[in-house]
């Protein structure tokens, strides 16, 4: 049977890591979708404050099954 | 009249061709999507077994118009 | 805490100027999503009609926070 | 002897595959022009109407010899 | 009945801005060309002389069908 | 068990289609190599021979798994 | 004689349009730095707060020759 | 003297970090080949189950030197 | 206000991990440098010794606002 | 006075250089073309016969002043 | 007949030039493969001591025919 | 110890070669800055003038030590 697959595309970020970042984004589009498969990092990115790397922000995109 | 487009990302899959996987995900979008106008082919995948090509996948975008 | 957005795909249209099709998309999608915080331009393009540009298009992406 | 060519950017149409887009666009150039020695793929679109994908469109540069 | 298009490459440019410089290179490519219908911005560049931005500079592509 | 692919990057060729390229290639590069598991078409091309399309080129990556 | 540039990265920002993005970040840069010769946008963004776009940003890469 | 270098492509996997998952495909291909020098990393994936990342993938090329 | 940025592109190195070469660089550059505010990661590559990864570079661009 | 250009792509080949084959290509194509004003090189590649680099080939853009 | 050729990516370096760089690369290559048939180049890069360039680095894929 | 490097981008101008052309950027770049390092080559452009070429133009980043 063909499959189809949506991909959305999330930004996520932490204080800690990359990793952590994506686990934040994709936790968190879990909440409200289901059957998401895999994702592919798009972009890493971060902000500084008073020379300091303060956030770990990542651009995402996550793959999801539709029924 | 100044019309507005959001554009989605998809993923098809086929066991023929990229035709066929793209027409695959176009008609499982339409089931719950109006007014689907154009596509764009984004990547070009397949899955391999035993050293034959068993699937064809595609990356695309397809762009709705917004009422 | 740590914050997680969504990107969208839009195209805006202008028959004035690129920063006329821009503001068309984000307002549109603002209709009915809450939340826009950014936008990026991917692609610029448009129409051509008796040797005359008659509307410029405008593929942008833009970010909204996911409560 | 050290040969020059040049490339024409073309866009191809069918309702069927993209080979067949690609063989239109080239067999279209070559009614008036010489030459033709190969052909890259750039860009693969399409045109859906109804849920349906109604036409693929194909984006490809050409090579020609000149003399 | 499958069209061919043409795409060609042009350079305008415009003391005020990226539109007009756009209008620019289109009327002029228009007066030797006909059947022009989409344009796509590739590059956006500028001049400065004195510390201002004296001219504005667009790459663009258009594309006209071929009969 | 955390896996560890290899990719390599083939040219296969056709005189029908991008499909039967990849498959030639895949078929041929599974000739001589076990566990090739997906590929992923990086480049389309082709030879024009007489104003016709006679020969269509895939450039793809193949990634097998290491034991 | 040789010729030697330095290139800068910028970011203007403007709440009207790019062109005026670009003007502020020349500029600004132009009160520091003598001998700015030309730039190059690389990307478009801006900002959005209750639905409207409220700011126009440009990176650009602004060219300046070495005595 | 001058030196050559070979560049393979390779997948990585790991549960934890994009770092472990960069050892882990180093030191399979080290098993098998002598004079790795240094690495670059081109794609970073990863696998979802249940709304979980499960999975961090990673695609680097390394190069060896030839003797 | 209007306010302008300057990126700079820097390159920085752990023995650990991606994240603390990120936070080697900014540190590093904010010694000279005041008003860093964002960051992105341009390259990640990194060293071998003796089969075994032994150190991580991160190119990352880094914009500091102009007074 | 605004200006406009036109951009042509052109493929020069040579036995010696790079810069030759550029030469070779610009002279090519000022046989027949007025008004070339400046170039930029798009992809280098060559010819390889029985283990010996036998011909350097550069694909580059070149800039006509339209009238 | 359909043919597959494998592409390989090299490092070559040379003290003179690129060109020589890329003649060492597939001379060293050529000593212990067979069927080579051209290259691309990908990266161009060099070592630089004291203020001088020392040497020239060429990253290039090459072609061979698979028997 | 962890190194922190800094990377500025040139464009340098030959009317011999590329290779020269980048000799005179990191020869000019030298007279004011200490600890270059590498450079990579971003882009390679040229004028021509009466169907000549007359000046061969390299865009490249140069990488130097922070102490």
């Amino acid at each position: 049977m063909d499959r189809t697959y949506k991909k959305i595309e999330l930004v996520g970020t932490s204080t800690e890591s990359y990793e952590q970042a994506i686990r934040n984004a994709i936790e968190k589009a879990a909440e409200t979708l289901r059957g998401l498969a895999w994702f592919e990092v798009v972009e890493q990115r971060g902000h500084i404050t008073d020379g300091k790397v303060v956030e770990f922000q990542v651009v995402l995109k996550a793959a999801l099954k539709l029924d």
